[in-house]
């Protein structure tokens, strides 16, 4: 069956019913609903006793035993009343993964949204990427405080309760690590989507405009161009955002993602949101901002997250990602079951506003198809798009080409290399190549 | 602080920057920022350690020691690759809860989502409501078999594969149960919304359209207005759905909630999702559906979810939601910090379509002011409201009012009684009403 895992389709016969039985549940369909019942639930479950597991097979080969499976004769389990609830045992391999020697400690890490095994544009929060510079933590909100000062009336001081009685908004945005896709920039072709695109997750963000407690503590927005947005953690982390962002209310200080509070591997109790700008920018554990006249030029805005250029040049403060997108079926890692109908379906995303369009190609970017965009299309946010297709078991190159709302369209990845090179690490957004072959396994390609 | 388990507002102090605190830090803050952090966060701990918890209190009382908290100065816990994320352990009581002696068996009961503690529209699905007729089933995908049979030319079974191949949609949209708000019928005043509309959920459910699959097996629509859906489970939970609904498109055959797979509790692998009906006819663990010429009258449709009106007539087939509305905050056992400034907020939604307006009263429905809805309202789902309220400390009585496109306006207690009695158990939108009491605690009231 459909392993989600790894996204994989593998052919398992025994997970149809052939045509024999499926020509004998029809026959007896037509003596009535009972006889059909029990026959299909027989056939069912022969043809799953076939199979793997034989858990619901019959006790013998008799046909007309009715054999049901206990969930559909026992007493079920009682009400979750304690605890939180969790997904399906059959689901436990959907999972973040961490790229093997990515990084020196898992501390400082990355762990990877399985974005193969997603539907929509939400990601549930327990699959929700990370990516830490000290590690995680589990603050405790009643000793956590918020300051705002610089270039302010009256530097102000920040509780929990005292932030959360403010009026909040709910928007749905993506967020993705700058060196998402940073692996591709290489001759490296990462084997699933999970990796090349996986530092990207979307989530409803709850949380007080930043400018509402910039302007409580009296900023003085003439001269106070830039913000100073400081963690909590150990990793120091500051990074400069232009008021320009904020004065639009978009940028958000956050405490609630997808119904309840951030999780503490994204922030608990508070992060800052900053929609269509890179994720090192959203702090977690936000704990200080501060209003200045300048950029900070801070650590992780001049020896991080910096642009390598061909010319050996760095290109600074580049943070808004650009148009993207990338189908997640089907996609490396995968194996489809047979020529014929399939769904091809993916994500895009632009740090600009909204997707307008995305194109969808199955034979190296000749020719392209308009692909179905999911509503509501919501600006810096992701779009769920799919396309019909129908695989005639030939090899075929699939491809996705997002344009946003400015008319910025996603770039080939020669086009992309042309301008930037092959050694940089950060905001790669290219268009990805899968390469289905005729055995129907599915492999990450560079197409020139 | 905020006990998001109660959506408590508890008095206490020590989660505050006294006056003095205040005028002391933002002294130093013009002093130079080293200073004003280090002051600061002498302040904040020296203030916390006031507090229950005393885990960072600095080690002696010199103002001068700089005593920042662990997570500033150690490193922290490691990326999450193995296993599924969890909300933070000071969210441990946000949790669904059961009302005692409701049912008279936890497999045949309901728990509770803790509107209070929630944001935004998204339910977390760990903290989705429950509602079982049999206790909850972890079914293996690789063996469930979905049926399309009765007046169609050719009866079908599908398995996941075939299903999940199909072309699929994503839509936010609720779920509430139809007996939910049903023991506001009586005199009994339940004491929080977890429990007065918390058989309530919103999710971004994905799946194939049921009209698909009907017309994949060539059903009669012209003859074939009605149809059966049944679960797996041994409740044997069976529901007409008329084919008006579903030829619109917007019944699915659902496997995806909130990003992931369906939950166990929620129907896994497979549930149907009937949007703006009440939550019996989303029938979990789908294995069949049947096409018919007429409503099939089952005992889930004709001893239970039928209105018991004042003649004592029963209405039946009253599936569709009615416009509704509530305030989750603040709502019953939540107490109010003090006088001042508050943003009153809820939740509204219509099974027939999208919410237009919600209007709030802080004096018992005779003046009522338009709340802020949250963008994007999206058709039957959950639309968040807000209002800027200022509290003078005196009794006051909050009410939600919505009105949804078609123009219905959410009734009253006194005028939904007037035409249902007091005697039902199903389908109470009422307005409800809070009592914001001079010691900050509020209570659910009725109000003539």
């Amino acid at each position: 069956m459909f392993n989600r895992a790894s996204g994989r389709l593998v052919k398992a016969p025994e997970h149809f019913i052939g045509a024999d039985g499926v020509r004998q549940v029809f026959a007896e369909a037509r003596e009535g609903r009972r006889d059909f019942l029990r026959s299909a639930f027989a056939a069912a479950a022969g043809v799953a006793a076939a199979g793997a597991s034989a858990a619901t097979a019959p006790a013998d080969g008799d046909p007309n035993i009715l054999n049901l499976p206990e969930h559909s004769k026992g007493l079920g389990n009682p009400v979750v009343t304690d605890g939180y609830g969790t997904p399906s045992k059959f689901e436990r391999n959907v999972q973040r993964r961490q790229s093997p020697g990515l990084t020196q400690t898992r501390q400082a890490s990355v762990s990877f949204a399985p974005l193969q095994s997603l539907f929509g544009i939400v990601t549930p929060s327990g699959l929700h990427f990370e990516r830490h510079h000290q590690g995680w933590w589990d603050i405790d909100p009643s000793k956590h405080r918020f300051m705002v000062n610089g270039m302010v009336k009256a530097p102000k001081v920040f509780t929990m309760d005292e932030i959360m009685r403010l009026p909040s908004v709910s928007r749905f945005h993506f967020i993705e690590c700058g060196a998402n896709t940073g692996m591709e920039w290489g001759n490296v072709a990462v084997p699933t989507c999970q990796y090349t695109h996986g530092m990207l997750s979307c989530s409803e963000f709850t949380g007080v405009p930043l400018i509402t407690l910039l302007q409580m503590a009296g900023a003085d927005l003439k001269k106070g161009r830039f913000l100073l947005a400081e963690g909590a953690d150990g990793s120091s982390m500051t990074r400069t955002i232009p008021m320009s962002l904020i004065e639009s209310g978009e940028v958000l200080v956050a405490y609630g993602q997808n119904g309840e509070m951030l999780r503490p591997e994204n922030g608990y109790p508070l992060r800052l949101v900053v929609p269509g700008v890179q994720g090192v920018s959203w702090v977690k554990y936000l704990r200080r901002v501060e209003v200045g006249d300048q950029p900070w030029a801070t650590k992780d805005e001049t020896v991080h997250y910096v642009d390598l250029m061909p010319d050996g040049q760095h290109r600074q403060y580049t943070s808004i990602q650009e148009c993207k997108s990338v189908v997640t079926t089907p996609s490396g890692g995968q194996v489809l079951l047979d020529k014929g109908f399939y769904s091809i379906t993916g994500l895009a995303w632009s740090g600009r506003g909204k997707v307008k369009r995305v194109d969808v190609s199955v034979d190296g970017g000749r020719n392209w198809r308009s692909a179905r965009l999911q509503e509501p299309v919501m600006s810096k946010c992701l779009t769920r798009f799919s396309l019909d297709w129908v695989w005639d078991g030939k090899p075929a190159i699939i491809q996705s080409r997002a344009t946003d709302e400015t008319g910025y369209v996603q770039p080939t990845q020669r086009q992309l290399r042309g301008v930037r090179g092959t050694r940089s690490i950060y905001h790669n957004n290219a268009i990805q190549s899968w390469l289905v072959q005729e055995s129907g396994e599915v492999k990450n390609v560079h197409v020139a």
